[in-house]
């Protein structure tokens, strides 16, 4: 099998850390296992235009392992020039630069797949973090200091603490839900969510989040809004 | 009775936010009711030498009013100018700015009074609000986007998880304690504490988290230590 892996460049990086999974230099951790079974690996960071490395290896590529944030787009023309492409994987979640309808009106048999739920938590940390960064008024604060400058009440004057607060996720699926729940210790005076259906009513329970049906009452109700919602393009 | 209240001095920012108590222009929302009751109120910032406001109107104080983060020092000096003060208020935590033993050692008729626990929960949600900011390496990535850079890797590299990490708190007190209940959903591998005597066993139990006798053996052991301790000088 010829696997072309597209990943980012990290340069030094990748030395200071070899889990720094997603680079070129690090390969997903899979080069050398892959080679030792006998597959030819190719993996690149040149991506764009017909003469890149990733175009070049398509026509004889089985397998095509890419990342959402550096994407190596799978155009319908790029599709067409792998004759041989059985399998495409997206080393976390996100296919938006794969023409998955080219594949699916044409029957091609090559399949898609994402590490579902791979980042869930990573996302869910960061959203908290960034609800606790704005309410509490971070960045200005930090700012402030850097520039060597000290006025509280200008600070002071923009920052809450996030308990008692109601905080409305729109959508509460593996992120939004992971969220919900770290939330409840915060002890919020009330948690809502919007989504195209209910909790399970223990998984609703566990986390004491009231189900809103209009996104304008959810809104209108929250003192803290978090978007947590996957748009399929 | 007259009290004498030490802010600091909001301009602007006191009118955007009515709820910035602690400035003289808000003068913590009591002024008013303290005048309507017929007391006299004297509300200034300024606080540092013999000239000051604050020092010519001790002498006949009954009652002073203070915060930790503007602090205007009562030394054994103005203490004893202030033959009729019964009361000081500290409008917040912490009362090193007082010379509480020489009052002690005098067995002086005033009273010192905090306002203990008024901004646990705060300082709590600040700790956590800390603890993501570091491990996910925010500040750096803040500022190299501020810079017009995009160096993913640089960033990556530093930036971790706080699931499945071993999280300390040298101090499990009101805000230690509450650190810990914050962290509980994040799912840590294990949450340690240090402090001179056990927790409860049911609060122990709440938040399951393992004392650690020895401050090396707690180092050693974690991946993150949070110091929520309170030295008495």
């Amino acid at each position: 099998m010829k696997v072309v892996i597209v990943l980012y460049t990290a340069g030094k990086h990748a030395k200071d850390e070899s889990r720094l999974y997603g680079c070129t230099e690090n390969a997903l951790g899979i080069k050398e296992e892959l080679e030792k079974a006998g597959h030819t690996v190719v993996v690149t960071a040149d991506k764009e235009g017909p003469e890149s490395e990733f175009e070049k290896n398509l026509p004889d590529a089985d397998i095509v392992i890419t990342t959402p944030f550096h994407p190596a787009y799978l155009t319908k023309e790029r599709i067409q020039k792998a004759k041989k492409l059985k399998l495409v994987v997206v080393a976390g979640v996100g296919s938006d630069h794969i023409d998955l309808d080219y594949i699916n009106q044409n029957n091609l048999d090559i399949s898609v797949l994402e590490v579902t739920g791979s980042n869930v938590v990573s996302v869910a940390e960061h959203v908290v973090m960034t609800i606790l960064i704005l309410v509490k008024n971070f960045v200005p604060a930090h700012e402030q200091i850097m520039a060597g400058d000290w006025d509280v009440a200008g600070i002071a004057k923009d920052s809450f603490d996030i308990e008692n607060k109601t905080i409305a996720t729109i959508g509460a699926g593996r992120i939004g839900y992971r969220v919900l729940e770290r939330l409840v210790p915060f002890n919020p005076k009330e948690l809502l969510y919007y989504d195209y259906q209910a909790l399970p009513a223990d998984a609703e329970k566990k986390v004491g989040a009231r189900r809103v049906t209009d996104l304008k009452e959810l809104v209108a109700q929250a003192d803290i809004v978090t978007v947590n919602w996957f748009l399929v393009g």
